[in-house]
């Protein structure tokens, strides 16, 4: 057994994790399993009441663990009787053949039993190390008291269960006023490195009391996921294991959602967003949040191409570590983005700081003001293309010896 | 005025530059400009005598350099008159608008004049900071000082004038009999990080006596760049100043080289290839070289697609940094690369270590023999997807503390 090698919380952590409402229909429930940390649970369940719905996205990679590729197959079916997460933190279940599917199936199976509900209404998650056989005897194990535990409030302790090279639980809720009722979301979420998503984001569970059909909450996950964890990277490097799932309850007094209701929408967006800032804030090794603005690109795939071009660019993100405002290397990373890109109509700015532009560094800049600016926590690099109304916007970290010391050393 | 800031030799750099020789019709000069660093000379002129014929592959960055846009206009011109290679060092000349193009024109117009031959045929490269004004006065002075110090004898300081942050000088030089006489071959190279050369890498400039007509010389050096300086990387970053220049001054007894003369093919390609390798050695902190060979890919794409996920990931450079077996990172690069992939196929080896088949770990693989093999200076990652015939190899370096300190540090 080992223990996280991250002794020290991110220098851009929040104070503290939120205070979350309980969700009416959601009871959670952790424990520690003896399978891989010392002294901190690792397994969490979230039972679901009979009529949620449920929605998910999940990682692309060709090499997807063992309980995603479960979960995909299990998605789009009925919402008969209740349901419910399950999550182990410390081995991901990925590349681990057809004893990873067992696994997966001993798992949900027992938790169905344990649950009284069907297997087929269990999706499991697993993050951790990849290519080593699940104990999932010692994890089965831990039902009963799983079950015994439950509670609506426990949705802090559940946050933490699911965490590994993650220094912080990262939570978020928004209630707000639905039509004949309030409406209330929450949801966490784990990751901290392999932080590259691909359709989501390591694993993020959000639940609502809202009542929201199916089809219409997918729709919504989707696009909501477009602009949030879809824009986010630590380190270029995708999951085999991302999954984000949303439960709606429907035990609000709030009418039914509708497609046009852009409160939800919004508030669930917002979540995500927030969730999805959070992971990057506690990237492994991290200490500066950069956003990187893309405005009059000629595309969206261009404005895209040029956002996590300059957000997974080693020399930028080290430049950022450096405190350096070193943008010569920004405009390398627009040159090899592969977007269209005129040197001579290309705007830089560092926040308000207008730094480079008509293919020289601005007339009015000075180093003594971008070396200021870059002591800053938060970072905003803005890139004006100039050639068309495309814009989009990515989050990443800086690029530090922490990094190297968590990956050279931890075998995650 | 600074210094490099990387003191020490790679650990993996040759012994010693090699012992070159020269090439009938090919005389080089360097000096100390004073522009950039201390102690050392970091302007070189490479002078070719009239009848040379001249090819060059270039960076595809949308922010090239002032000087490799004029080269590339220069480039299908005639063979007319002498020739010449000016290259300075700490410079980049990038994204310097209409003063960077006006020191292209100053530069080679006065290199033009000095030697007696039409600015046409001078290609200049600069190499060093991106975005500051190129100081092509004091850069200019020199040229009477280079004129009179031109030695067919020189290549060796004028290999080791045009590095930035490398720690060694990369040098190659082949001798084989031709038709009707002996062919030489020799050339140099600078780069260490900024490696992800598309087209062409850093600066590269190679020499000849053979014979051979430019389009044909154009024609061997694509092809032979596509799987050289194309299939390596340091850092993902793509330079806005990649040039490859070959020269042939025809002053061989050797007949002219023909399409189908594959010694002299097969010398060039082992000569770029042998320099790529010397930038990989030679790649910002670099402590192990890695060669990731690719085989059953469905297409030539999707091998090259998996090469460089796995060649790029920080991390399976900071893994092999830290000479972690960790496979599981590898079979996370495939899954993100994006190429067809089926998990239950994909085989992967270090050297000769089966690790993992058949969607798992390999029955007969143990930990301690991945351990063993990761203490080598050369490492080997074998990656076969299963699935075609497809094949490619890529080299890079591991990640390490080093690449951090370079880079957040200095100023490039």
């Amino acid at each position: 057994m080992t223990d996280n090698p991250k002794p020290l919380v991110s220098p851009l952590a929040p104070a503290n994790f939120p205070d979350i409402p309980s969700i009416a229909g959601v009871r959670f429930a952790s424990a520690h399993s003896g399978t891989k940390y010392n002294n901190r649970d690792d397994v969490m369940l979230a039972e679901l009441a009979p009529g949620t719905t449920i929605a998910g996205v999940f990682t692309r990679s060709a090499t997807r663990a063992a309980p995603v590729l479960d979960c995909q197959e299990k998605i789009g079916g009925p919402s008969d009787g209740g349901a419910a997460f399950f999550v182990n933190a410390g081995n991901a279940n990925a590349f681990t053949g057809a004893h990873g599917d067992g696994s997966v199936a001993a798992i949900t199976n027992a938790t169905a039993q344990t649950l009284g509900i069907s297997a087929s209404r269990v999706f499991s998650s697993s993050t951790g190390v990849i290519g080593e056989p699940l104990a999932h005897d010692a994890i089965i194990a831990k039902l009963s008291e799983l079950k015994t535990t439950l509670s609506a409030d426990a949705i802090t302790p559940a946050a933490h269960a699911i965490l590994t090279t993650d220094t912080f639980a990262k939570g978020a809720s928004a209630t707000f006023d639905g039509d004949g009722g309030k409406i209330t979301i929450a949801g966490f979420a784990k990751g901290s490195g392999m932080i590259a998503p691909d359709m989501a984001t390591m694993l993020v569970y959000i639940f609502t009391d809202a009542k929201v059909a199916r089809p219409l909450l997918q729709d919504m996950v989707a696009t909501a996921t477009d602009t949030t964890f879809n824009c986010i990277t630590v380190d270029s490097d995708t999951s085999t294991s991302d999954t984000l799932l949303v439960a709606a309850t429907g035990q609000s007094t709030a009418a039914e959602i509708t497609a046009t209701d852009t409160k939800f929408r919004a508030a669930l967006h917002d979540i995500m967003l927030d969730l999805a800032h959070q992971v990057i804030r506690d990237g492994e090794g991290a200490t500066k949040f950069v956003e990187i603005r893309v405005t009059g690109a000629e595309s969206d795939t261009d404005a895209r191409k040029v956002a996590m071009s300059v957000a997974n660019s080693p020399l930028v993100k080290t430049a950022i570590a450096g405190e350096d405002p070193n943008w010569g290397r920004i405009v390398m990373a627009v040159g090899k983005s592969g977007a269209a890109a005129d040197r001579d109509r290309l705007a830089i700015s560092f926040g308000d700081i207008l730094v480079a532009e008509k293919g020289w560094v601005a007339p009015d800049y000075t180093e003594q003001q971008g070396v200021a600016y870059m002591k800053n926590q938060d970072i905003t690099i803005n890139i004006d293309m100039g050639l068309g109304a495309c814009t989009t916007v990515a989050w990443t970290c800086d690029l530090t010896h922490g990094y190297i010391q968590i990956n050279a050393d931890y075998r995650s």
